[in-house]
């Protein structure tokens, strides 16, 4: 069942290593295996022979995707349900799923839950037949998802950065690239006290986004503070208050998603102070909520509808035995509006 | 299996029937076919004979409530993935329908579809012991997943008035309470012109808002026209021209969800008109993104997370053989903003 690969390390055999010894294409493999017309008697056999020889046979998922099983996809997701109503990112995150898996007839089985039920969550759904692979997200450092679901051989896909996904494919933007480009953009506006909204830090990303803040900060000689909060309007407000509150105020703050920022714009009011003149804003996820506020909010731009359908035609790579296709998706773009400007002097 | 109820129709046997018939409450019979600790033999014998001599026995939902089973709730939506990202609406009402399922320990199947496949997916998935019930939304007028799903004995709960929910218990809002109070207001404050952006017209509720929004028109003698969209922002956008280009334009427009009132704000800077000196708006549902925009939106608030959690309640009644739960949700309430006022003399 195993191999041993370049670097000596023992892994599962793969398609390509039964298509290898069998001298065909993987794709060959694939219609041998799911009985579909395409290959004769003969190859079919010496098919079935390599895989038999190499310990491999198609996953539980592949079957699945074969037509004999449940066509559908798990996400389990850690936030209340109230908050999520609220949140953007999820909603066209799912969107985005929904919009692979409708065309391939399949459905998301969806279930909001306390952190530490997810591994129970995910194995019942697995080794239950449930699902034939499931979606990962919110991960966070040392994750003890990671080790766990893949004992089980849970096929799925990470999101977020590989450095978090142990032997799982991963789907992430580059959050350390996007942190560094709003902080270099606030400095050539003169800013030279930048203050940032991060999310916990127990979270992968924001531990990412955090670490990458500081190197640049750092780099470029400024002054620079992280508030945390839980994405919620108001964490995020309180957060905010909290660092205008400092002496020495910042003059812009960067914040981890939009919901919090468009928050941030009623503290400014509360502090008396004018966006952008006084305080600059930067949002992120950029959701139509940051074009119907006034001032519109410059955000870091992020297609999270194309995100979730990366993650998908990811997690269908992967549950069809096509290997492990880990890929970063668009990185998000810097989409300057009326939230920003050159400090007062 | 069937009965005869007071107005002669035969219907199935009910828990409560075999709860009568052997003299006990209702809760004794479930915990005696759930084997669970609480009825003396003596008494569990007597339930059984009851339910044998009924006819009635379980049905699959209520064993797997017992713990036995799938633990599922279906929701098809028939809506383009893209859109659904964009519309509060319905991320608060699967936020809603996630509080009641995440304290069950439940999960909720999501599938997004084309309108003419939702009788096969819901067929599949109940017949394929997929889901314990289904959440029915976007009723049709004379829908035919009506008589197709109640055929196949499938639990469900539909979202909209009892009319147009055949066998099947129902949870809705009053919508036609609701669009007469908002004219009603519109009239108060002085309009005499007064436009409506609907929904399909083959939408149930839209057809209910239709006939009502007409009625109470004539009823105070006022103009009224009503101009169909698909809730996009788009078409609202374009619904809303198309009422303000007649040559006597309204001066107040009411529309059937909010994100087809926020892209009206943006087709009043078009057109010169100042809302709500020029124009008055009327939002409905009531997402966040109403105190979001400048001016505010006016609008008939509705708590959608409430909905979703009423009718996910009352479909584990149906599940759990408690009944057909039919109920009216909270009513929209009129909640003015800043983007209505009495119009220009």
């Amino acid at each position: 069942m195993t191999q041993m690969d370049s670097a000596g390390k023992t892994r599962k055999a793969t398609i390509k290593d039964v298509a290898a010894r069998a001298g065909v294409s993987p794709s060959a493999v694939s219609i041998a295996l799911h009985d579909r017309p395409g290959v004769s008697a003969s190859t079919k056999e010496r098919i079935l022979r390599a895989a038999r020889e190499l310990g491999w046979r198609p996953n539980l998922a592949a079957a699945s995707l074969s037509g004999r099983a449940v066509h559908t996809v798990g996400l389990a997701i850690a936030r209340p349900a109230r908050l999520l109503g609220l949140e953007p990112f999820y909603m066209e995150f799912i969107s985005g799923i929904e919009s692979v898996l409708s065309r391939r007839s399949c459905s998301l089985l969806l279930r909001v839950i306390e952190a530490d039920e997810e591994i129970d969550v995910h194995r019942e759904w697995w080794q239950g037949g449930r699902v034939n692979g499931s979606i990962l997200v919110d991960l966070e450092v040392d994750d003890p998802r990671i080790p766990a679901l893949a004992e089980i051989g849970l096929p799925a896909v990470v999101v977020g950065h590989p450095s978090l996904a142990g032997p799982f494919a991963s789907v992430w933007t580059d959050d350390a690239a996007a942190v560094a480009e709003a902080v270099r953009y606030l400095a050539a506006l003169g800013h030279r006290r930048i203050g940032r909204v991060g999310g916990p830090e127990r979270l992968g990303h924001s531990a990412i986004r955090t670490a990458a803040f500081d190197e640049v900060i750092a780099e470029l000689g400024l002054e620079g503070r992280t508030a945390v909060a839980d994405f919620s309007p108001d964490q995020g407000a309180r957060a905010c208050r909290s660092l205008l509150l400092a002496p020495d105020r910042p003059t812009a703050i960067i914040f981890d998603n939009d919901i919090m920022a468009v928050a941030a714009l009623g503290v400014a009011d509360e502090f008396g102070l004018s966006v952008p003149e006084d305080l600059s804003v930067i949002a992120w996820d950029d959701s139509q909520l940051c074009q119907l506020t006034r001032p519109t909010l410059s955000a870091m731009r992020h297609d999270v509808y194309s995100f979730g359908a990366d993650v998908t035609t990811a997690l269908f790579q992967v549950m069809s035995g096509e290997g492990r296709p880990s890929r970063p998706t668009q990185p998000p773009v810097l989409t300057p509006r009326a939230s920003t400007a050159p400090p007062r002097r």
